[in-house]
This record gives C-alpha cells, structure tokens and sequence, in this order.
C-alpha cells in the first residue's frame, strides 16, 4: 500500500527541475540558473538547492561544466530512471518491481565485499565449490558438443530427464513432460507470479520470510500475509482466518531448512498442511531449494511427494547446493500449468543458457551431484559444530538460536531490546556484513540472520567477536 | 484492446464446469454428469459437451476413468492456468504476457520440426556454428576455471569490459560501467518496459516489425504505433502526427537489416531520426542484433554512436551471430538507467548464466568473435546468392523482393491477392515452414518472411518449389 508522501523541500526542487526538463522548457545544454538565484525563487535555502543539484548529477541529468555553470545533459531516458515509481494516483506499473536497494542484501554486497566479513551470504564458501569436477565436466561437454541454439520451451530434454529421476528418488513421480527449466528459483517465483496469479490476490507465508526481502509478488500486486511459525515449521491451523473468501490466495512455503529462520517443517505438519490446502482449494508454491543441505538426516518427503491433486507447484535449485553461477532452477507441477509458465518463460527470455543447462544435465546423470552433495553435507556439519560453539562462548549470554539440522542459516534472536538497525550499521563499519530480521518481516524484529555456509571460520569468529562488542555497546 | 468476446456455447459449458470445481461445488474426485445429462441440464448438444469436456480433459482439470466416467482432477493450479486473462472488467494482470502461440512462429515450431524445411526459422543454420572454437574456448575456459557464483549485478566484468571495446570498434563509447548483460535482447526489451516505461505510453516502431509478434510492450499496457518504412528505413517526418502530447512515448527500431524486412536504414536516415528525436525528447531503442550480419558492406554506425544526449538504449546481443542458446546480449546506455536496469534483473533472475558469460567473453575478448564473423558473412553471402537465384527461377512472376545487403530475412510481397493465411496453412501441410506477414502488422498483409540462414539450399529451393505449386492453387 502506498506510504503517505512527504515530500522534502529538496524534492521539491528536484521535482521543479525534473518538470523543466521534462517539459521541453529547459533543452539539453540548457544552463541553469545559479544556486543564489534557484534558492531565491523557491523560497528555500541554499542548502537545499545543493543537495537537490547533487542528486540530479547523480541521477545523471545535470553535470557541472567548468566556466559554464551546471547544464542539463539529459531529458530522456535518464528523466525515466530517475522519476518515481508510481504510488498513489497513477496505476502501478506492470512488473515494475519496487526497488530497495538498501534492504535487500541477499548477492548484493558493497562494491568492496571483498574486504568485508560475509556473515549474511546465502550461498556456499568458494573452497566448497568443485573447482575440479566443474572442470571436468565442461571439458567432457566440450569434447561432445555439437551445434547448440534455443532449446526446446520447457528447456534441454535431458536435463528435465535428470530432474525428473531425482525427483523420483525424492519420493515424487514427474515426468520431464512437467518440468520447466528455470534461470534460478527466483525467476520461477516471478513467472508463477506473473503468468498464475491475479493483482490482489493474498499470498500466505511464513513469517519471516526470504519472500518478504523480495518485490516479486507485491509489485504483481498481491498482499503478503505472515504465518506465525514454530519450531516444526509453518502452523497450519493459523490460515483460516486469514482467508477472506472473495480474494484468492495461495499459499508459499520454505518447508526444508526455511530461509531465514533454518527450521526443517516436519512430516507431520506437512501432511497437515496439505489436508488443510486440499480441503480449501490452496495452491501450494513450495520453494525446496535448501533440501538437500540436510546434515544429521534427510528431510521427510517433499509436500509435492504427497500431493494427489497437484496443489503443489514445486521449486528446486541448483544455486545453493552447487553453483548460483548457473542459474539452474526448475518447476515441477502439472502439465497443463507447466505449459502455460513455458509460453511465459519463451516470451521473457527464450529460454535458459544451453550451457548451463548442458553442465546441470551432465552433474545430475553422471551422479556427480549426488557426490558433490555428500562434500557438502560433511562441510557444512563441520561448519555447523564450530559456528554454534562460538555462539555459545562469545553470544550465549546475549541472544539464542536453535541449532539448524541443516543449511547454512542460524536466526539469532537477542535477548534484550536493542535497536538492530544500529547494530547492522556499526557492524557495517567494523566491516562485517549481517541481515538484521527486518529484511525478512517487513517490520522491526529482534533479530539478525547468520550464515555460516561462506565466511572461513575465523573469520565467522571475528566476525562474532566484534558483534558481541557492538551488542554490549549498543545497551 | 480487448476484442468482443464471442462465447461459444462450449465454452459456456466450459464456463459453468469451471464454476462447479472452483466453489468447491465438484472437489477432487467427484464424478461429473453423463454428457447427456449435461447436454439437458444446459439445454447444448450433445456434441458441444463432448467439445467442452475434451478442452477440460487437456487443461488437466477433468480425467475420464473406465468404469467410474468422468472426473474432477484438479481445483488449484490447473484451474488458475486455464483461466482465460482478464480482458475487459478486470484490470490487466501486472506483466501477464498476452500468450499468442499460434500465431508466433520465430523459436518455436512444431515437436516434429526436424522433418519441416524451415523457411521461418531466425536463426543461422547448424554447419554455421563454430562448433570446433566453442570446444576450444570451452576446454580453455575449463582450464582456467576457478569457483563460481553470483555475479556483479550488471554482469561479468571481463564480458562488459570486451563488449566496451567491441562498441568502441561500431563507433560508439561506452565504458563497462554502463553495459549491462542481459540473457538475449528480448529480456534486455522486457527489462526496459518493465522498469522504465509507464501504462499507457506509445511505442513508435517500423511496420512491419518483429516487436508486433511479441506481446512484451502490449502486455506492459503499452499502444504499439506502426510507422512506414521504405528502402532507407523508417520514416522520421511520420512520427511527429503519431504524437499525443499528453501520452508519454518511445520509438523502438532495428536500424540494420531489418526484421522481417531486412532493410537497413541510411545513414542519412538514421541522423534525422536522431535529431527529430531529440528536438522531440523522444527516448529511441536501438535494436541492432542484426548488424554484425553485412554481406556488401558495414552498415552505418549505429545510431547510440551519433547519440550525444543519451536518447538512445542501444540492445545488442550474440544470439543471431554466434548462437542463440549461449542467451546472451546487452543494453548500453547512460549509467543511472543501466543502474535502474540492472537492479530489475538482479530481482528478476539474479544475473545471467556465469558459464555462458565467461564463453562469451573469451569469445570476444581473444579475436575469435570477429573471426567467426567473417566466416558467417561469406556463408551468408553464398546463401544470399543462391536464394535470390532460386527465387526468380520460381516466384519471379508470382512475388517481389529487394535483396538485402545483410541478414538472412526475405520479405516476399505476393503480387496478386491471395489468403497468405491459407498458403500458410497449406505450406505447413506440404512439410513447409513459413512465417506469414501478418505475425509482423497484426492484420492482414500480402507478404511473407523467408529466412535463407537456416535449412540446407536444397531444402529452401524444394520448399520455394513447392511454395510456387501452393501459390498458384491457391488462385
């Protein structure tokens, strides 16, 4: 919904400025008046025509030529990108995704990261990566590859083969006839979003959620609603009575080691929550790209597995467990409904990288995957014991957590009330990277989500230490 | 605009079933009425129930089971895929791509294609591809290759930093920080009309035009203006009356050896389009995705490299060159819009395929790219010659054509009038694939588009003879 808008004195120049160039009345080359003069004619200080001129530079609309003054150099495509998006009087833009940089920290790191310590990464460490398989593999593609152009709608036959049998052996009988090959999962979130669901539609979710740090479903215009969890996951009982009958809704679920909070929903609970969805007629979105993290033992079944009525359209990844540099996803659902998110994923980009989907295919069939995933689950535990130990020695007094059976993600929870902002700030500038929970609710939240999947264990130790000593400090 | 709907009486009947499944009336498992039952109840034939309950059958929502009729399968996704869209009381889904499939041929051609001469096809044919330098740069990239994950949002550095150089080379410069990669031009348009164009706007472009057969900017909300072309291109002194002061517009173009028409805009040309666009702050797409492909000569410099106010997004892409499934290509442009851009596709799909973007660059970076290039242009310019010969052989009393100086499109003007829809038809029936003209304009139009890139000379010569036969029953 749209937050009320107070506009700043140097918005309002800015939108001033913005209006002349837009209007024809100031042409590129144009040189505007000085600051003195702006700041008279607006009846604002001086101050605030210079922070404005700053942004519109930045914006790339005005520049500063020596012995000229300031110009415009823009009125086009730079005055598109840099206006508002539309919230209050226009109609929303189709797919315009709401832009929030500064929240979402998920692969988007500052420009240095390199020097940072990464306690908020959503993906594995590089000395995990199989540099040497990888290797193999490409050469031995190489060395078969013949002419390669687009693929088929539904992506390469035998990559959805591949898929096909491991999901088999996840318990699920598909057949590659429906299965959808995607660019990651977030790309078959976005074309569910965009090809199956109506603007105003609810969609149900744990809170927090992954889904909350994105703008996919709230830019299509859907309303996200938080589902209280416990430690067995999601609780079902608690979706009645957010259904209102005359909206549709759906629901989506991390049931496999849930991000941000690492809870593993157990088998129980699923079938609950499919009995539940079955008797209201709720389609599922399970997002199960974390499953095979597991570290003490497999997960129950995935919620797909025991579906009878295909209420589940099911999401898996290739990104947390081998490589996001694929961008190797699928959809496994019904036919019909896979190839309506075909069509949609052809008219959006043709199709997913043949490269990429020729190395997924091969790590999949060779069994090469199923022996990358046992190196990681051996990391990982490792991994695991040494992060919680350091919790205990250096956080146990200031916060608590539950120890993940599997993933990379711990949802530490602090003890007494501090302001989580201001700790992700002072941990920003001690050079440690961290997502405080509010990325993940939409709302404050005492708590911060770790990841002890990238950073090397000293430095997940420093990084710790230091934390320990902005928390103290920030009483 | 959303046509009268003319709902048959099947799709009432389609209509009502759906009602039963989606109230929760008919759940999964009920067993709907005899056919003759329905036919009473609804007061149909018998027959426009047979209809209904097959179309159902295929949409996954209904399953005949011997010995217990027929039943309801589904009520969730199944249902929400086979909802038509919303056309008229609703608002238009947000990004809802209007799905089109049997009039969009370019990609996608029936399962059994690979017995169908390919007259359609936009891409170049399987002994034009590289394959023994893609095993090459492939085997070198595996050499070399270290862990990989998420890249930079804009892209793999190296690729935009060899992709800078190669746009230096056509004339236009553009630093790495201003490029961003994109998995192949379409998803460079669709990023553009998501992030940057508003509801109702007007997308100026050539009719015909490649862009009508996409539904990418109509789905946007976007009103697709058609602008007349001769030998030189697009005509510029046409746009001004296509102009609504109170509607926001763009012009969209593909300057170089034009799809479908192949033509290629002047150079004459292209600086009034610039300066009427300018002198009008009309923001231009540069589609050039073509213009590597020059058989006589090299087309002019592209019209982002006479652009020194930033009007112009320019989109390039490796698909028509080098092979279309590496899903590579770029937007270049002023850096705040790069910015913006590349901050819709992190939340789209978190970046490009790495492998397809370390190929692309070795590609491009080691000299073999330009290389490759000119072995494309003698193939393209010995099909040229034969295609051309074949055609006047043929068709000469039946059609006419320019040839054109790159590319591998043929716009064949029929000259008398004839049902292109029927030729179309009838081609398809005698083994033959052709894109009809219509696909290009949205209506009616004596013209069809002929591709000699792709299916072997003899093949394009038994299917031109064979187009002749059609032609001429077609009387």
């Amino acid at each position: 919904m749209p937050k009320e808008h107070h506009q700043s004195k140097s918005e309002k120049v800015i939108h001033y400025i913005k209006n002349k160039i837009s209007e024809g009345e100031w042409p590129i080359g144009h040189k505007i008046a000085s600051q003195r003069k702006l700041a008279e004619e607006l009846g604002v200080n001086r101050s605030t025509v210079v922070a404005a001129l700053e942004q519109l530079k930045e914006d790339g609309l005005l520049k500063g030529v020596m012995g000229k003054g300031t110009i415009v150099i823009n009125n086009t495509w730079t005055l598109l990108a840099a206006m508002p998006q539309p919230e209050t009087n226009e109609k929303p833009k189709p797919s315009l995704l709401k832009l929030n940089q500064s929240d979402e920290a998920e692969a988007f790191e500052p420009d240095t990261a390199e020097d940072f310590i990464q306690l908020s990464k959503g993906e594995l460490a590089e000395d995990i990566f199989p540099v040497d398989n990888m290797q193999q593999v490409m050469m031995r593609l190489a060395g078969s590859l013949g002419a390669f152009g687009y693929e088929e709608p539904k992506g390469y036959l035998p990559l959805r083969e591949a898929i096909s049998a491991y999901m088999k052996r996840q318990g699920k009988e598909v057949s590659a006839e429906s299965i959808l090959i995607v660019s990651g999962a977030l790309q078959g979130i976005q074309l569910i979003s965009a090809g199956l669901l109506t603007r105003g539609s609810s969609l149900l979710l744990e809170k927090p959620s992954y889904l909350f740090s994105m703008h996919v479903f709230q830019s299509a215009g859907m309303t996200l609603k938080g589902l209280p969890m416990d430690e067995d996951g999601l609780i079902p009982s608690s979706i009645p009575k957010h259904i209102d009958p005359s909206v549709p809704a759906i629901v989506y679920t991390i049931p496999s080691f849930h991000n941000p909070t690492g809870v593993l929903m157990t088998e129980k609970r699923r079938k609950e929550l499919l009995d539940l969805c079955a008797s209201m007629r709720l389609p599922i979105i399970e997002d199960d790209i974390y499953r095979e993290l597991w570290i003490d033992a497999p997960p129950p079944p995935p919620l797909a597995s025991l579906d009878e009525n295909g209420d589940v359209l099911y999401v898996g990844s290739l990104s947390k467990t081998l490589s996001p540099g694929l961008r190797i996803g699928w959809i496994a659902g019904a036919e019909p409904v896979i190839e309506r998110l075909a069509e949609i994923k052809r008219q959006t980009d043709y199709g997913s990288s043949s490269l990429s989907q020729r190395v997924a295919a091969e790590w999949m069939a060779s069994g090469l995957y199923e022996e990358h995933l046992s190196f990681v689950r051996q990391q990982l535990k490792k991994r695991r014991t040494a992060a919680i130990s350091m919790l205990q020695t250096h956080l146990g007094d200031l916060a608590e957590w539950d120890i993940p059976s599997g993933g990379f993600l711990i949802w530490l929870r602090l003890k007494a009330n501090r302001r989580v902002k201001d700790i992700h700030a002072k941990a920003y500038h001690a050079g440690i990277l961290l997502n405080p929970g509010s990325i993940y609710t939409n709302e404050a939240v005492q708590a911060i989500r770790l990841s002890y999947g990238y950073a090397s264990m000293e430095d997940f130790e420093t990084g710790i230490k230091k934390l320990k000593q902005i928390i103290l400090d920030s009483l």
